[in-house]
């Protein structure tokens, strides 16, 4: 019988698993949610999993002998280790872990063997990576042999996941794809009036781009102007609002989202002047703006980008918060 | 009897050639020097290298059966084809060459089937980082898997080289590597003086960081101060009058090197944003200002980067005008 796999997205308030086949991958076969307790250092965080696995298991009428494997995305750096059981997770703030061989631990508990531990942003990019084509899991690796995917996720902060030749790229100190961090300093010529307005003039992108970042930007673009704006409406403004005005022509809002798009697309430039990737994936709560912010993001880099690079293929992320369950399993592979 | 490799590094006057085996790399067993006529679409090229190829041979005592592979290095973006023999060159501008067969072209020359092309920067970077270590040619994959390295040569422009798990990244387009196009705004407290002086506020790393845009830089620096400099007695100032003299203590070169470590230092640590590499390798001809810039240039890196990776390793480039041929003869492991 075909043996089942397991992926987990470890989450600060609760963890999604789920269950899947090498068949119907990347479908969810069957799903089970285990609270995050961070009491205790968080030692109760893996014990609740399993115990959540187990559960899912019974309903399914199968055993932990029916597991090939089990993918944990885990909110933090993974420092990948040369051999064998000795990757290890270095502090993932939001569960109160220190470092911690995950890994064995969950392996310990389960009798499993194959365990892979990978950061949750590069979770979801391998999760989005692989949704994207009609591929099976076994067929993933070839297909994705001399192929570079970007995976740029804008919600609180933006972050990313590299996936080479069907590999997630961690890095030296686990912080490849940490694109949020590259430092900017946006050459809107609204910038005067915004910097007087409170504005950083120069920081990391995340800071101008995020979620917050866009709420950032559109408060001071309604300080710095005088006009009409129906975003004055709002007590709190948020990033949804913002894109959902500017596709109804609000004009400041129009002003914000040009800014944003000028101030990613610089962004993913630079990625490309590094990488010069096939692909950048734009997933997280901001893609939610749909078309109307991958068009204006990909006119922006084509503007920036080195020219050579010009034709990087963009699209939207379609997994949602499947995403970072999906590739966890899909590490297994 | 053990076979010989062949590397040849194309440039726009003069090709290098150099001659190697398995046992002895990197060292350099024998070399010749081909010119370079771009006449004809450059169609002489070729056979100009391969008839100084066989002179090293009948030199040697050995004929082109003797020989394993030649490596070829091109100064310009290589395109891989996913099928053998599908590697097409793609305009190298100062060879006059157009879309080229190069590996097609060299195959029937000479009848050797392994013939690798990469991008001459690419291949100068390959150089490197297999230099740094005591591995043999053989060793060399093995011992660079899971390791990214980033070699930047800072010449007339600003290039670059990725080498991941012990392969060259190419990129979608040819153009991975190519960080001297990152966009950049430079933060110097000096910056409004500069622009006054005719510095663009935002243009390519390249344009500030280069050997011309240290001079570029180092002219804005003199016209905006009135300072006392050696620098003023140079009727054309250069990157390295202006290195001499920030190593002398001269103030407005030091001003000038100030600026270059930042600048460059923050379009780095951008590089570091996506790939978190495990070095970085300063080579081309400014690297020759040695421990003083590499000093100045780590420091200002680390004052930028994403805490994550401060402890990124920088070493210098070790091989000068050899890397591109060594690194050409790499390729072919």
């Amino acid at each position: 019988m075909d043996k089942y796999l397991i992926g987990v997205d470890i989450g600060g308030t609760t963890s999604k698993i789920g269950l899947f086949t090498h068949d119907t991958f990347p479908d969810v076969e069957g799903r089970a949610i285990a609270e995050t307790n961070t009491k205790d250092d968080g030692d109760g965080i893996l014990p609740g999993i399993v115990k959540a696995i187990k559960g899912l298991l019974d309903e399914h009428g199968l055993s932990l002998d029916d597991i090939e494997g089990i993918g944990l995305g885990v909110p933090g750096p993974v420092i990948k280790g040369k051999k064998p059981g000795t990757t290890l997770v270095n502090q993932c703030v939001n569960l109160n872990w220190g470092v911690k061989n995950v890994a064995g631990e969950m392996a310990a508990m389960t009798g499993i063997d194959n365990i892979a531990v990978i950061n949750d942003a590069n979770a979801a990019a391998l999760g989005e990576v692989i949704c994207g084509t009609d591929k099976s899991l076994a067929e993933f690796r070839s297909a994705y042999r001399d192929t570079c995917a970007v995976f740029v996720t804008i919600g609180t902060g933006v972050g990313g996941g590299i996936v080479v030749d069907g590999d997630i790229m961690t890095g030296a100190f686990g912080a490849a794809g940490e694109i949020g961090h590259i430092k900017i300093a946006p050459q809107s010529k609204m910038m005067p009036k915004l910097v007087n307005a409170g504005l950083k003039p120069f920081g990391d992108l995340e800071y101008f781009t995020s979620a917050t970042g866009i709420a950032r930007v559109a408060r001071a673009v309604l300080t710095a102007y005088n006009d009409h704006s129906s975003l004055r409406e709002y007590v709190d403004v948020d990033a949804k609002n913002v894109f959902d005005a500017a596709k109804a022509g609000d004009g400041l809002a129009i002003r914000t989202t040009d800014f944003f798009f000028d101030t990613l697309g610089t962004g993913l430039a630079a990625v490309t002047a590094a990488l010069d990737p096939d692909i950048f994936i734009i997933g997280g709560g901001v893609a939610g703006a749909g078309d109307f912010l991958l068009d204006g993001l990909h006119w922006a880099y084509q503007e920036r980008v080195f020219h050579a690079s010009r034709e990087t293929e963009f699209r939207l992320a379609a997994l949602g918060n499947d995403a970072g369950m999906i590739g966890a399993a899909a590490a297994l592979a």
